[in-house]
């Protein structure tokens, strides 16, 4: 019988989602909405790795948010059954780096031997049972490595960071040779062709000890984390991280602070059905379509359409003769453009919140 | 000195504008918004027929709706200082024909040598100097016939009936000749081509007794008419026409009850920048445009979009990257659709709201 594996799963929840506007906003940002799922994103992300499977058994989750996020966290959670192990509170957003610092601190603090599962709150993961498959076969390196999930590419999409496989440690299981930025299409399409490449999904499985010890090229984050974790305010299952501390840690992701520059980085091979859901047309990549191309959520009319992703969400949304679009409408403000500018979302919040 | 004309204003508000949803409902009807104009269009259109001009005194107007929209009237009579003659309460619609009849038999009952304007409550006049030398040129003809007003055709449009002009009456007022239907493009050119057509406006100046003699090829509308005035409960300003008799009158459009059974009819030609706001692209038509072509009104964020329609009433718009569509958007619901298709709003309201 294999050994079995205690995972901490660590949810990072303190996202903004602005290109994901109007439905995810500043007050319920999108991981705590029904985009793409049965249940909301943050919820169908806690759902996925909790209870035992195989010889993985998860334990309470700590979840990372912004202060008034709470509420959301805690309601999510009660619906579907889950504790949480901890609620800690980010006194402001410092990026990917500081977070994965007061994970393993905090999960140390619990369980020495645990692992923890760093996990961002809004990604879709159609296909569970592939997805435990893989934390299952990549838990036996996660103490001597860092390791990540590499998702298979069945496209040269040019909106993911990709990673280079190096040697292989074990099934499946390979040394990190290399990280890329997000390339162009030219280069996407290299990267199929040569093969060894998987895209970068920005979750990690690793060891608490061994991420403490790896930010010794990062030391600032690991110290600014450790003194937020400290001089927290603890009150039940919230940790109200120390601001001074915290704030002053440099804002910079895993990746860089820490994952480029150790000799532990490994990558486990996946296909999960992994989709980051950043903008509008991606979600209408994966939604389910009628006969006509249209992804269809909320109160919505369609006549003589194909191929829009429409969403009426308390305002009914009515389209006759259009295609290729996205209109997403709340009552507080409607979008349309063609799903090929979904990215322009942004700006359009930025220019109708004056700059928000 | 020329004679002095006192005219009493019929203004027709019980419509419903259903090409114009979500903006127009069955609550508050296009003709109670702000659309292509600075005060709302029933208003506007009572302004335009108030006080003193040259030759003309307008009474107190009539004002003929359904009762659920008195609080309207009222509220937008009194935005302009303008007091009702009367408020005249449709119990169900019953078309022009029989309002015609109504009004005349008012006014001739307050005043018998008063003329009566019959004015849809929907229009938009943009030059009402215009209007009103047209209206003062037309009165001295108003005894012997019922006028309507032609507009000079700048389009082959084919969105209303056209009026061939007879024999010269009098400078720029000619007998009418024949009423066409709405015709197809082809037809339309040949109109434009041959000259002396104009489009059909739906207003009439009269004198109420010679309405009411014509009526005499419809005598059930007049004769249904009479009665639920005269069964009318009356309360300050407000009739309530007797229901029994109003709703057994037959549903006939004054054009064809009386206009093209006359030979009293006369047409007094004008270019007075009239439009019937029918559907949505007509209101783009005639609005004011960015440099792009874009009408907007309302809560609305353009980025690199033209010649759209553009308009949030309590929901903010934002587009980008799109071309030549409406969108139109309330706290109920957003419609979005080519200029070209916009009368395809009506069929997209009933599948919205269950064919209602």
């Amino acid at each position: 019988m294999a050994m079995k594996h205690t995972i901490v799963p660590a949810i990072m929840s303190g996202g903004a989602g602005t290109r994901l506007w109007p439905v995810s906003t500043e007050a319920k940002p999108k991981q705590f909405h029904v985009i793409g799922g049965v249940g909301t994103l943050f919820a169908e992300t806690a759902a996925r790795v909790s209870g035992e499977a195989g010889a993985l058994s998860f334990a309470a989750p700590l979840v990372l948010c912004n202060v008034s996020h709470t509420p959301w966290v805690e309601a999510q959670l009660a619906e579907i059954g889950v504790s949480a192990g901890a609620i800690v509170l980010e006194p402001a957003p410092r990026n990917t780096a500081a977070i994965a610092a007061v994970a393993a601190s905090l999960a140390a603090e619990r369980d020495p031997e645990a692992l923890v599962l760093l996990l961002p709150a809004d990604h879709i993961i159609a296909d569970r049972a592939a997805f435990l498959a893989t934390i299952e076969r990549a838990a036996p390196f996660a103490r001597e490595h860092i390791v990540t999930f590499g998702i298979q590419p069945n496209r040269p999409e040019t909106g993911y960071g990709y990673i280079k496989s190096g040697h292989e440690l074990g099934a499946g299981v390979h040394a990190i040779a290399a990280f890329r930025e997000k390339p162009n299409r030219e280069t996407a399409e290299l990267y199929l062709a040569e093969g060894g490449y998987s895209w970068n999904s920005g979750m990690f499985l690793f060891a608490p000890a061994l991420m403490l010890q790896e930010f010794a090229a990062s030391p600032a984050i690991r110290d600014g984390a450790l003194a937020a974790l400290k001089g927290a305010r603890r009150e039940g299952a919230l940790v109200h991280l120390e601001a001074a501390s915290f704030t002053a840690i440099p804002s910079v992701p895993l990746d860089i602070a820490v994952m480029e520059k150790t000799a532990r980085g490994a990558v486990a091979a996946c296909d999960i059905g992994w989709a980051d859901l950043g903008a509008w047309d991606e979600i209408w990549r994966i939604a389910a379509k009628d006969a006509a191309g249209n992804a269809c959520e909320g109160a919505v009319v369609v006549l003589d359409s194909a191929n829009n992703l429409l969403r009426g969400d308390g305002v009914r949304v009515c389209v006759a003769g259009v295609n290729d679009l996205i209109v997403i409408a709340t009552p507080e403000a409607v979008i349309v453009a063609p799903r090929m500018r979904a990215q322009e979302v942004k700006r359009l919040r930025e220019l109708a919140l004056g700059g928000k």
